[in-house]
């Protein structure tokens, strides 16, 4: 065997993702637009999902909406009972949010999928936060959890249309380590038309979210909900 | 007629694109790698190309391994002598370049396709000019140009090969005004398996020209020449 045939054997399939029909997916924010959305397509694609929200009742009248088994609770509790929790908060209550939630996170697998964008008669742009972007802002904010970002250019339009049986588009999956990109991957990669992909470290993290801004301009000159498709993969 | 068919009579076809036929496309920088590659593609198209160099001999000399027609010169020429200008110089020499070319480039379309991307052993990551992207920077710079952003995630590799007969991939394009941004939709159109979309005015440039940080992470795990294509579009 040459050098180069043992690289070859080393050098892992990069679409050989792990299992992941085990672990309980959180979503805070799960009564927005956005995390229900994921909520849905997640659950309706057979994984255990609780959806969280500031008020218990909220959540638990959102989730008997969504059905596939869909559970709801204040996100304290969301996060305690979860694996990996998806934080879909608005981008202004994100701070507060998971500097409330540090200990429920801890251990915890935190996928980030919030857009820092502002808003004026010109449209939407990016707001760029202190720490560089929003998953760093929760890096920096939750010490113990293992951080990354992920969903950032899905519409929550088709997310949540029943109707709408496969939506074609990748997720960019960032963050540190390749053992959790890839569970954010393989969960990704459960709704139909979905791959998940990785695609770079949290550092990168800013123009994968402020992105959005961009589909907005999309969506408003060809009347589309258009999501991000990459080629050559 | 209703109000509503009024409406409807005088939304213009966003596909709809001029006829580009007769311009001629500059590019400074064009013995780069993206530059080169742009300008095979285009003249490949049958576009009319000059590529541009800070010495014109090595501009003719890279012209004529291009064929098609390409011709070549220094920038100032290449500049004076085109309709449209592609600004495919390294980030380092952006700012010198367009500066030194201020009154070649006055009533040009000029099309920045700059990533400003700083490497370390990490890999690639976003820098972030004073006026927050490259394109707003040449905006700045050139305040009697057009100024658009577009071309920012093409494949050197793909572009150049001319083995490869369609580059599978929508072109991002950029700028504040519509009747320049469908030009350079237009050209971006003639190549085969692109397609040239807007997406957004010039300050939301800085997160296209980083993506390209991302697509070397998806580049390196995947072995791949990724490129991006909208969807639902």
């Amino acid at each position: 065997m040459t050098s180069s045939d043992t690289a070859k054997k080393t050098a892992k399939d990069p679409w050989e993702l792990p299992d992941v029909s085990g672990l309980v997916v959180g979503v805070l924010g799960g009564t927005g637009d956005q995390g229900r959305g994921l909520a849905y397509r997640l659950a309706r694609a057979g994984q255990r999902v609780i959806i969280g929200s500031r008020a218990a009742e909220r959540a638990r009248a959102a989730a008997a909406e969504l059905g596939h088994g869909v559970e709801g609770a204040d996100n304290a509790e969301c996060a305690r009972r979860s694996d990996v929790v998806i934080v879909a908060v608005p981008w202004d209550g994100h701070e507060q949010t998971l500097r409330s939630l540090r200990d429920e996170l801890t251990g915890k697998l935190v996928v980030d999928c919030v857009n820092p964008l502002g808003f004026d008669k010109k449209g939407a742009y990016a707001v760029v936060p202190e720490e560089g972007s929003a998953a760093e802002q929760a890096a920096a904010l939750l010490p113990g959890s293992r951080v990354t970002a992920a969903f950032h250019h899905l519409s929550a339009v088709l997310l949540q249309d029943p109707e709408t049986e496969r939506i074609e588009t990748d997720v960019m999956v960032l963050g540190e380590v390749r053992a959790d990109c890839e569970i954010v991957q393989a969960l990704a990669s459960l709704i139909p038309g979905m791959r998940g992909v990785f695609a770079g470290r949290l550092r990168n993290a800013h123009q994968v979210e402020s992105l959005v801004a961009n589909l907005i301009s999309v969506n408003r000159r060809y009347k589309a909900h258009a999501g991000i498709r990459l080629t050559d993969i």
